[in-house]
């Protein structure tokens, strides 16, 4: 049933990008939104430089799918590559608020500063200019990941939105979610009793060429196995193909 | 049963060291040999830096407490402090080779490297040197921890001894085990058929005061569940006297 998630795609070209949004769900009945983004570092010979390809899923909720769901994501080419999730707390659709609006500001508020000076390429504080620019009512959780021409990938992540580094066919690399309790994962909100920027789980990972990050709200990996998403990565080695299909 | 394992020693005292080998096993059977490294990062108010304190406990396989087991470590102030486990492969002892050797020997080398100016605080060149001056016959997994003072802790591992990073009680880091196949990790041999620092996965985390770091060998993570490490740290707040008791 899963395995409808993984049309991903992962361009082989050096520094290209791919938005592929898919709103259909009708192989899969997803616990809740499932968004998923796909990227594939890769060596610049010349330079000795890596960078991301990138493909992106965005499989909502089939309760959700007629507002697009509530998770949102950005993606940029901007030095090796930036890749960033936020998930609306539905919590919010009780208050009559849609659980969207806060995470779909907060991901174009961080898209748009991505190059700002003072983020200095740094994911947390990205986070934390991105979420004082966000005047929606609501919370998220978020996730950004940022891509140093090095290979070094910087994390910084609130609450339980999630990342896994594959390397030669095995997860090398995880990131844990933070909750205060099941269910109530830490947010960052409109709310002053939400969580901040200093409460991100900072971490880097050093990348190699070949590695493959996937990225995604809790409805990937509240729903998948680690072993499922290698399984699957693994049967689309022709990541071109995988995308199309 | 587990519980047993955890009698740790946490100094509340700002950079100070404990070294307290245990090589009683009569209170559990662990599968292998359990090595178990605890780090408490602490904040000097003055400086806003941060260092270790530390805590060990060596505990054999039952098999193999007679020549206190396959598992070295060593931890260092050097800096914001060092931590390192090594387990010496099980399998050498079909050819004779004690696998206590060459884990030994390694993590001797990397202590007496662990301030060379080459090693230049990076725990994957200092895997690097430690393994070349190895001579025993043998291999190895193995993790380096080695904290900065501004509170960012780098890690680097070969095969499958771990690290768990405990915030106000639950983990937020923790690292993925490399394998070959079931029950066969990376190492760092004595063979050129083994693994190098080249294949060591290199992450970080930004520490904050009073996080707890627990390191230990497979023979800990495989037996001991995540939220065990968890709920028999919460009940050992003091942790001079889970040192002692």
């Amino acid at each position: 049933m899963a395995n409808s998630i993984y049309r991903a795609s992962i361009l082989q070209s050096y520094s290209q990008l791919l938005f592929q949004p898919c709103l259909s769900n009708k192989h899969c009945v997803p616990k809740k939104t499932n968004l998923l983004c796909f990227a594939s570092s890769q060596l610049n010979p010349a330079r000795s430089e890596v960078s991301f390809c990138i493909g992106t899923h965005l499989i909502p909720h089939p309760n959700k799918v007629e507002r697009g769901g509530e998770d949102a994501f950005f993606v940029s080419n901007f030095k090796g590559g930036v890749i960033a999730v936020a998930d609306g707390v539905s919590g919010w659709a009780e208050q009559n608020v849609d659980p969207s609006l806060f995470s779909k500001e907060i991901m174009a508020n961080a898209s748009s500063l991505v190059g700002n000076l003072e983020v200095n390429y740094d994911p947390q504080i990205l986070i934390r200019k991105a979420h004082a620019a966000t005047c929606s009512k609501g919370s998220a959780t978020a996730i950004v990941a940022m891509l140093e021409r090095n290979g070094t990938m910087k994390v910084a992540s609130v609450g339980d939105c999630g990342l896994r580094v594959i390397r030669k066919g095995q997860i090398i690399f995880s990131t844990t979610p933070q909750e205060h309790y099941f269910d109530c994962p830490y947010q960052l909100s409109s709310e002053l009793v939400g969580q901040t920027y200093l409460d991100a789980v900072v971490s880097s990972v050093e990348l190699v060429e070949g590695d493959t990050i996937v990225m995604g709200s809790d409805g990937l990996f509240d729903n998948v196995f680690d072993g499922e998403i290698v399984s699957t990565l693994a049967a689309h080695s022709d990541v071109v193909e995988a995308g199309i299909g």
